[in-house]
């Protein structure tokens, strides 16, 4: 396909330093003599906006968020202009914009904005021209011009919106890993890197611990349908492509298994099983911006019940608290919190026409005789609760059970 | 003096790291707390700018000078999220801005613009409630929203021209010496800091090499009468004020003494002295951007004259190229160079209406021996180009025999 208008997003990793911006320069290159149009999104150089945010820790340990975005914002302006400059050196016409000169109109929450619109007038234009756009990603500016960002894999969420509104024929986002794979290959050696993947199942992948990008970027590509490429900027070789469910993908009883170590769990026992008290403990949770993920409760025994749920390790000192006063507030008779968990999940669009694949999971933990704490299911996926120390041998169970090594 | 409109600003040195931005935030919270309004302008952290610049020459050797804008103006945008912090650390309201969020309008020439325009109506609303306002000096934007940048210097010019534009009662500029002294310091031991200075003066030692404040900004501020305090940001001391010539400045004859080691001098031999020849030789010159201070033509001699002037020692090399093409034009018998000379400058308003002045000077020099090569004279300067080993010598002879250590 020649001719194509391509977005393409390079996170911190692939222009880390010098070098490795000159060689994603050469692969920019390839793909412009190749007669492509191209729009490349970049992320701040390796671990900048960690150092900026280390510069402002040594200020003041609660910097005000509109600062914080006007300080970090800096560092994908050094990464463009920076590309820009290694593209010129190759002979490349190429110009640089920041997040708010191209059009990325935001709302005004500061460190998470979210993107309102794109006007990419100014992109346009300068394809027009011939020149290989680069833009800042992670980065808009509100209706007030104050300029804001994104939040976490928000460089992945600029590329997605711009691919949105040039509709360009793909949207390419290089990363450290080769795609997307049926496990995680540190944890299975017989891993295999699938070719291609429904949003649906990218989702919950990404937000199960698979860390290739952000649940929110793959949301919105999935809403707009943005066919998505997710590869490696290191090889030539092809990734993962993310799009909607094909017929091929349905013979597929599961693409991928992972797991999430990175969650605690909450019980609360004996509490009184009485309409508007779940409401209760779960409001009062949100109000204080912790994200619970799996909620279990038991069946009732005698107007009395346990409720589970689980919420990242990093927030359980803050759920903690929460928690103590929540106790006392509906008088259940304890809490009981525990860190030692992980949560493996399989995942398949698959699963909706086929049964007996929950059955085949808890069999597979079963024959490795790993007891099963929590479950939760959704249409394309089953999560199981387990003691963390059985993690690696569970996903191996599981891989080699739904015969993932085999494709 | 309360309820005063103050500009402050605060060099690269103040700023060059986080314990200095905290003194400086503490330095505008008692300002603020006697009741005056205050507008801050912020250079880039220490050596932030040539950081940046270094990470451009590993990628190429010739930038683009746009792209070079877009890198090196996330300096200064760093500096006034921090220095926001700062003060909201210490429960001092204020709020940053970049070069463009204010207004600041400039022609089209990257590196090195010129500000056309200031409308500084969002530096007075916010004022008007009440906060300290930090601009990002030495940025601006020009009508196609590209990011410019002011060139050397340019954070004093953004001072300058907001304190103009907002018509404030002072402009104060910090940096790490104590104010405009006699002489430098380093040099002569007992030098004494200058209370107050015309901009005329200022102007002359600025250009003569005082690297206090870069003559463009005091260009501006004579033009528009913006009042000048330059001082230290690591006292508390008074520093020296540049203003209009007053009363009691007239009775100084001499301000001070400056010497300048960065120039090289360039004497083209009998070279025929014919209307034309000099204009051609120097329009050549200018169009290669060299600049060139002194100039000074013998006395002719059969229709042959000897040519010097002074170009920066930097420069020579561009000049020899320029010059060998130049000397065969105007069929010259040579082209000598030389890199080992000074320039020792008196400046003062007071010569103006004095004579005897130079007579001074002269018989000064001599008295140590020093052989004078080239001599220049403006109104209120008298400039000598002598042998670079003696210029310290000179400097501190002509000091003593202006009486400025009684000052």
């Amino acid at each position: 396909m020649t001719n194509s208008l391509i977005v393409q997003k390079y996170g911190g990793s692939s222009v880390a330093n010098t070098d490795r911006i000159k060689n994603v320069a050469n692969r920019i290159a390839r793909y412009k003599k190749q007669g492509h149009k191209i729009v490349v999104v970049v992320s701040a150089l390796g671990d900048t906006t960690d150092e900026l945010l280390e510069l402002a820790g040594r200020i003041t340990d609660k910097p005000s968020n509109r600062e914080l975005d006007m300080l970090i914002s800096t560092g994908e302006q050094v990464s463009v202009a920076l590309l820009a400059m290694a593209l010129h050196k190759i002979g490349i016409d190429a110009i640089s914009f920041t997040g708010p000169q191209v059009g990325i109109i935001t709302d005004c929450s500061h460190t998470k904005a979210k993107i309102l619109k794109v006007s990419a007038d100014r992109i346009r234009g300068q394809l027009k021209k011939g020149k290989v756009v680069i833009v800042a990603g992670f980065q808009g500016m509100n209706s007030e011009q104050e300029i804001t960002t994104l939040g976490r894999g928000g460089s992945d969420l600029t590329a997605v919106a711009i691919a949105k509104t040039l509709n360009a024929d793909m949207c390419e986002i290089y990363t450290d890993v080769e795609g997307v794979y049926t496990a995680d290959p540190r944890v299975v050696k017989d891993a295999k890197k699938l070719s291609v993947i429904s949003y649906e199942e990218m989702l919950e992948l990404a937000s199960l611990g698979a860390q290739v990008m952000q649940a929110r970027s793959i949301e919105v590509a999935k809403k707009y349908s943005v066919p998505l490429h997710i590869r490696s900027s290191f090889t030539d070789k092809e990734g993962t492509i993310i799009s909607k469910e094909v017929k091929a993908m349905e013979e597929v009883l599961v693409s991928g298994v992972a797991a999430n170590k990175g969650e605690a769990k909450v019980t609360i026992c004996d509490v009184s099983d009485k309409p508007g008290i779940a409401a209760k403990i779960f409001t009062d949770i949100a109000k204080h911006d912790i994200n619970v993920d799996m909620i279990i409760q038991n069946i009732s025994r005698k107007g009395y019940t346990d409720l589970s749920f689980t919420v990242p390790a990093a927030e359980l000192n803050k759920t903690k608290d929460v928690m103590a006063k929540i106790v006392n507030a509906v008088k259940a008779k304890g809490v009981v919190y525990n860190n030692e968990i992980a949560k493996v999940s399989i995942v398949g669009v698959g699963m909706k026409t086929h049964s007996g694949v929950a059955a085949k999971m808890f069999g597979a933990l079963a024959s490795k005789k790993i007891n099963i704490d929590m479950i939760s299911t959704s249409e394309i996926k089953i999560s199981c609760v387990i003691n963390k120390k059985y993690a690696d041998k569970a996903v191996q169970a599981l891989h080699s059970a739904f015969g993932l090594n085999k494709r």
